[in-house]
């Protein structure tokens, strides 16, 4: 039986794959705190969102391929490995990660991401697109 | 109730807390797949060993501390959040990254860890540890 974390985290990818900034917002809860392990993390939805929001909105298409999912015995955590597929027109920035939601109260409440951000980082040049400095609060 | 794919990745990782290299090798199947992802991946445990065994005997101390570890459905995947610690002398290399095991007939068959592989590569140059360089196979 599919448990309420792994809905919740599945219909997440789900939106990222619709470039659905609204749904992807409203599954995260107020005071999350999204990392991309080992930058500093962003505290808050408005904060998370104003560093995804361009890349969304730059995307010409989006894929967050599970490959592999698995909820924490408790319930309240789900791990995944995934390769994320950014498409910007012919340009597609891929890059292989796993990560982990921590979800309280139907919301993610934790995200942390771990990827090898130097090749992150040459994925996004390589396709010529450059994202706004990061404004960690 | 501890799964048996749970209860072997937890040996796995005491193994490496004792830095018991042939209870490490043991818990591999022969022609394990390990990856340092985006590294390309070492094929079989010879390949393994002779990347790993280095580290194991350098080390003073180890520990794979497991922040999260969660069974996929099926029982043939864990997937962990982790910190490694790896002391030399009065030095500690600290690795935050996700791995995933994928486990066959009870042995390690395919592992999988995600981490920066700059900060990793740092934490290493800061410790004062030079790493044989990699034959990947």
């Amino acid at each position: 039986m599919t448990q309420p974390s792994e809905r919740i985290v599945r219909q997440f990818c789900e939106a990222w794959d619709r470039r659905d900034m609204p749904s992807i917002l409203a599954l995260m809860s107020d005071d999350i705190i999204y990392q991309n392990v080992p930058q500093p993390p962003f505290r808050g939805r408005q904060a998370a969102a104003a560093f995804l929001a361009p890349i969304v909105s730059k995307a010409t298409a989006i894929e967050f391929k599970l490959l592999a999912l698995s909820v924490a015995a408790d319930g309240s955590s789900v791990l995944t490995e995934r390769e994320d597929l950014l498409h910007f027109g012919s340009k597609v920035v891929k890059i292989p990660l796993m990560g982990i939601f921590v979800l309280r109260n139907g919301l993610i409440a934790e995200w942390r991401d771990y990827a090898d951000g130097a090749s992150v980082a040459a994925e996004f040049q390589r396709a010529g697109v450059s994202l706004a400095p990061a404004q960690h609060t």
